[in-house]
């Protein structure tokens, strides 16, 4: 398959990722509101959520974008929070009876299940407000240049964390399967409209990972334009990925029901194009992906090593 | 009873609370996303609430307060609207069968009821990020004393909304009135838990519009402060007025089923300390709020004709 790469001081990308989910980890502990300020009954239901394990693609992709525009880790360490926290937020909602109707996530009950509906509602909606408290608090400095970055940050993550990004692909989502309460029920979505979905539903906060990371890391505009662009790829390879999974298995890795996108007449890309060429067209945008990021010479970086990774989940 | 004040070149409160409102009413229509960026669906849902009227308190008391410093009310706009977004998605939230189960609010059936409730969730958590790219987006400028300000606003206001203000909030109502999956249940509140669950719910974000204003008026930081402390008691009075018109009525003024929260035994200023001695409690709120402003000289502005407004609602 493709080669395991051992440059970085020798670091294999599974080291890699390893220490980087350590220190996600232990920054997610520490900027989770904790009581008295924080009531313990939200505080435990918003930690449960958060803590479940899961991948932490967006906050390694958010960290590998800064260290790819030659910037500081820590510098971008809150946004790869923040960015997790929505992530978790838009999971639990997703899971919720009105929504997906998940009992299983990460391989364990869903928040809804163990907390009860209202709870878990509200603990998406503190962990959303969370994230935004937590980019205009950190990384904690008058510095303008800071001070603006962060700001742009905010504008970023919302805009693809709302109404016409991750919030409107799940709207189109769920008004294509379920009909409102008059019965209206939006036509079934073509492979266009499953892209566009995507891109809103998945694939935006993917990018708004990368480019904040480049963004807080210093990154200059082009360089920024080029880590957004590959993410926006890296997104789609990813959705796809996620699509043959839910019909091939892996279920101790994904942690949840087989088959159920697929069982629930959600359009997916291996029922629209079939196994083979939904695998082809998840490297096809490995390889757009690097051709953004080696015009501007940050095809060396581990972002693009993260990109495979992403492909290898599905072989 | 209060003398109807006519300063402001002979301006009545009504006629100042009905120019703001319009002003309000305006941006919102024209912040709210839009298609094609935002899904058909998801935007008739969010303009669905945030239209259904309203007192517009907030994004009042936020553009009276950066007057009060002596700003630009426009400078404060965005936030007062970020704010009343902030606002419309807790009352969607709050209204779903999980929460309240409110099927009526302001005199119109809940979103939930409308558009169903997986889109009604969709539409809160919409409003909820909408809220933080506009604090983002808007005033536009690269100015660095705004930048900062626009920053300490995004910050200020997603302490107010998130788990240690609003939802917070919330989550103790919540737990105070429904067992959790387990049967699990909080104690019921005492009148001191009572009151710092109002402080957090509906007191926070109240606190916030006022200091919102005063910062994007670029108040000095004592006028801030005691802009700060005197809406802490005007959002108290408002709870304590709440309160008393549940048990009242006016339920053409509210909108809303009356004797709901009595009746689901939550309790309130009126359960726990009679009308009277209610009314009088919200009076000294009023009290304290004119001490905190009159020690800064901003007794003389529109925040404490805006506090009897609240007061005289009970009367």
């Amino acid at each position: 398959m493709t080669r395991i790469r051992r440059g970085y001081g020798g670091q294999a990308l599974s080291e890699y990722l390893q220490a980087r989910r350590a220190e996600i980890d232990a920054a997610l502990a520490h900027v989770l509101p904790q009581p008295p300020e924080c009531p313990d009954v939200l505080s435990d239901a918003m930690r449960y959520s958060v803590t479940a394990g899961g991948k932490r693609l967006r906050p390694v992709l958010c960290l590998a974008s800064a260290e790819a525009v030659g910037g500081d880790r820590a510098m971008a360490m809150p946004a790869a929070c923040a960015i997790e926290l929505i992530h978790t937020y838009s999971l639990i909602h997703d899971d919720l009876p009105a929504m997906d109707d998940d009992t299983m996530r990460r391989g364990q009950p869903t928040l809804h299940v163990v907390a009860g509906e209202g709870m878990a509602i509200l603990a998406g909606d503190g962990l959303l407000t969370e994230a935004f408290a937590l980019l205009a608090r950190e990384p904690r400095t008058a510095d303008p240049d800071v001070v603006a970055r962060k700001l742009r940050v905010i504008g970023a993550v919302a805009a693809a964390a709302g109404a016409a990004g991750m919030v409107g692909g799940q709207a189109i989502d769920l008004a294509s399967v379920t009909p409102d309460p008059s019965g209206r029920r939006t036509p079934p979505l073509d492979a266009d409209g499953i892209r566009a979905m995507h891109a809103r539903k998945t694939g935006a906060l993917i990018r708004a990972s990368a480019s904040s990371g480049a963004i807080m890391g210093g990154g200059h505009e082009r360089a920024i334009a080029a880590i957004d662009a590959a993410a926006a790829e890296l997104g789609l390879a990813f959705q796809i990925v996620d699509d043959i999974l839910d019909v091939e298995g892996a279920p101790a890795d994904l942690g949840k029901t087989i088959g159920k996108d697929a069982a629930a007449g959600k359009p997916t890309y291996p029922a629209l194009y079939g196994i083979d060429a939904s695998r082809r067209m998840a490297g096809e945008c490995l390889a757009r992906a690097e051709a953004a990021l080696a015009a501007e010479r940050l095809a060396d970086s581990r972002l693009l090593e993260i990109g495979r990774w992403i492909i290898e989940r599905s072989n």
